[in-house]
């Protein structure tokens, strides 16, 4: 897209997708950009649906559990808010009013970067949306994981991948346990995943991971229509 | 505790707590100073049982949702961050090796200022501890609400305030909705909470607040013998 | 004091003050909180006398020369003004118009802090006052220390906690030296007191300390009364 | 690529390759994207002959001349600077020790800032190599322009995107004119380019881009080799 | 001095003398200089006497009370700690390890700016001496004045600089006002300077000039060696 | 000049020039002040001829390939960049409205920091012109290196030093070296000069000096006038 074909949607007051992803140790069956394949795959079947432009994603992420395992990439708090306020303002600059920002990671601390770029954004007269697809996705955790304990590159995101890339998904799968950390903060949370994931992968499949992802894309364009269009 | 003393107490090895407070509203029926109470109460109990020393509490905190409702006085993330990181600095230059972190708040994008300066401390050495009062008071939810959704202000800290200080908390008290925000970032976040606060207070009693409190008294006591002492 | 109790006593354009402690070495004698103990006391007994509202206490500060001493948990500059800063834009936010910020140390760096965020609240237009009850104390200390040098931790010090917290102030009392650093800046500035504290504490008596406690709590009522009301 | 993948591939001492892209306007007739498919294709080219691994690609930088053109979206000097220096930082905390990071935007106050974070990692004992694709294919501007002056978005990068993305240029092309600010620095400094690109677009011919693009393969394969392998 | 003469310089340990002036209003009879002019000759006499190099003078300060007052160029409070850590740091890297920093503005902020700065380094391993040849002069003051209130341009700051500079003094003297601020921080701070100056101007002379710089020189260079060469 | 001169001056819309300098190793036979000396001599010039005020120069700089020569004291991008903008701030302050800043140093990382600075004064409405000396004493290096490469402390800036401050300038000069980096960014930057100089200044002359002096002074009077007087 060229800088006049761009000005000349923007004034169709268009929806901005602004996806985030990451690269992050997902276990040794999934790749290290499983958060950025995600929200990427999510971002681009709303958008076919609701209308509007996609910025180039943001690859990197902030991490605390994942940090030293092999492969993280991580940006701090005060990076990844940077970014993201900046990235918000050139947009508002250029006549930009809806946004909607997607991550792959749902990490706490990096939703709350996340969050406060949007907060700021918001109170600056834009309408901004932000949500984790991995949110949605949890809705129908129970269904891939059929009751047991889930959790980051278990079941439900190796489903899921199982569906976006095949190809990158290894055969050889196990579980991961989890180990709680009874609230203490740590050099090393890490030992919080001996196996560097969490949950069965074993139970995962791409039907599930279809399901899943369908289920993530219709309930997006519903609550991406229901917000803007509104 | 005068200068010798604090340095002879060191000697000891003991757990520091340092309670984090906040000013806050909490609707018409809960002081402001509500998260505040609540974690310097637990701190004082758990101390008595276990031993140790209390830092001065910080009782400043920060907000999102509640940010605009009257009363509410809240600091920045970094500014939150850095107050946390400075004085587990200088607990550490004193030699203190064990601190306990009670926030009263339950904030995400709070917490996640606190974690990371309790991150940075683990790194440089110090055994620390953090979660908040309410994590645990939410485990007693269901028995105090009685299935009922409950939140910030509502049953659960209404009748905890009632065990703790009867005297700040107002007789007339109704319930409060929840609204859902759809994952949208507004200037006005407090539209979630109509009457500023959610549940229904009006099932609070001194009772319920003190199986509450008693229960995460122990549950801390427990935590914290585990995690020092083991 | 409830959120709608706020709102409604901020109709009123009352004066907020906001009292600045500190956890610091203040000798063998005195308890690391005598920097807190005094301020507090002094804007309860203003507050009694001209109405308004006490914000929490901010319980720490910014030390240089007793920073190694044992016990004194500091803050940065930078930590410290953010802190200020945030807790009166949040009064401003909230319609407060009239702040006094009264802080029991009285170190130079963590003054320029301070002042450097009332400086910044005054150019959004709050009417702020700053000082530290000292600067006022210290206008009795010749009555105090009868002609001979005294300070942190001194004869004028001692005796306002003896009117204050007797129970807190030890029995056991010396003379502390000063030492000139001769305009060195040094990584061991405690060095300038080799007792931790610079003045005769034999002097002390609780009869002096009321009688500087009763000045500083009138003069600043009337400065108050003056700036606030004129 | 996985976790376990990742850490062993590190063993070998690999050179990891860090693209950094741009959202900028080109002029009418090449996309916002151009200087991020000129290093993406570049860097493929040449860890294809070298080995290596490649990073996800920095999708945004900072402009001065062409901020106010519509479709750019810039982030400040700090952020690129901080994104960089995290990236940096996470690379050598995974063992990596060599890095070529190649940026398609060729501004000054861009390069600074990334060369800030470069020069930062080289004190830190890693190999980091930093330099435009756009400064080895200026050097086959001549050939390009045939002796004209040209630039942004000029014949050069038009003929370089006629080889790489062919779809993405546009037919109608113009040629843009400089206009001189005479060392002023201006709010609206894109008037130095009033059509939003320099240099003769209709010159521009994807013959001659391959040839540019092969030269700066082969120019920059044989510096890596000499940098990293000698 | 050259490159390679400062090398050799410095294997002597000489005292780096580092003058730090400022642009501020002094009333209508003195030049925006006077702060830069008086710790230059100060150094410079200083420096005569016991050795050493100086550094270039750092020709700009913060201000807080003549902030508004026409011709006041000032800079902040982190920019001039900034400033101040940043050459440190050079000398410190260059092999130095004596540094004498000497201000001549005296306003609080303004040092607590300096002395940060100066803590850093004397952590850091420097001997660093910081004052304000204001100090000084002041010892002088009463002799100047004559027993009436002198300060920020008045009779002490005005015979220095006849005796240092006497063609940038004006004729034309006249007394400056000191209005009490009650401790009231203010958005023109400048009021308690009706006059832009405080003290009998009328009162100065060159003579009693020369005796002050005298002393002050004098009483430096004794503090310089007994601090560096005791 | 005194503060009442200075708001006088200021009605006539001046245009004010702040020379940039620094403390940087040029080489055997050169002063370490060699980038103060020469724009302020230019500007000094200048002004004689269009008229303005000069402010007090910034004697530091930053520094990138030099950093680790002896004698070179060089401050951070950071706070280069909050310099300028803290004086460009005080003089718009002041009501200044046209500024001419002008830098002898003329490293791109320096420079980025000053223009950054520049940028956002523009924005706030002044006009601002940015320039090294050094790009214009460039359009005249071939006459002086007589076709030879030349650079930091070579004939060109020796001829011009010879012309400024002949007293300055060593009578043994020789030829320095240039060691392409090939793009890799190092912690022993100087190690491109391996003579701490570039060029041969052997060949430099006062006359070469004065006639490139000149011609810098005449092209940025005709530059100055045409920007600000047009």
């Amino acid at each position: 897209m060229s800088s006049p074909a761009f000005a000349e949607a923007v004034k169709g007051d268009p929806i901005v997708f602004l996806p985030i992803g990451a690269v992050e140790a997902h276990g040794p069956h999934l790749p290290l950009g499983t958060d950025t394949f995600q929200p990427e795959f999510v971002v681009n079947a709303v958008c076919e649906r609701v209308g509007g432009l996609i910025a180039p994603t943001i690859n990197y992420g902030q991490h605390s559990s994942t940090r030293n395992l092999p492969g993280t990439i991580d940006i701090s708090f005060d990076t990844l808010r940077a970014l993201v306020m900046d990235i918000l303002d050139a947009l508002r600059r250029n006549g930009v009013r809806k946004v909607v920002v997607i991550s792959g990671h749902f990490g706490s601390v990096h939703r709350a970067a996340v969050k406060l770029a949007c907060e700021r954004a918001a109170r600056q007269g834009m309408k901004v949306m932000f949500l984790s697809d991995y949110e949605l996705a949890e809705l129908r955790a129970q269904v891939v994981s059929e009751g047991l304990p889930d959790g980051h590159g278990g079941a439900l995101e190796t489903s899921r991948m199982m569906d976006i890339r095949p190809d990158l998904v290894a055969e050889a799968r196990t579980a991961g346990e989890f180990v709680s950390m009874d609230f203490m903060v740590r050099a090393d949370p890490e030992r919080c995943l001996p196996q560097g994931f969490g949950g069965d992968a074993r139970m995962a499949t791409p039907e599930k991971g279809r399901l899943v992802n369908q289920f993530v894309v219709e309930r997006l364009t519903e609550l991406v229509r229901r917000n803007f269009e509104g």
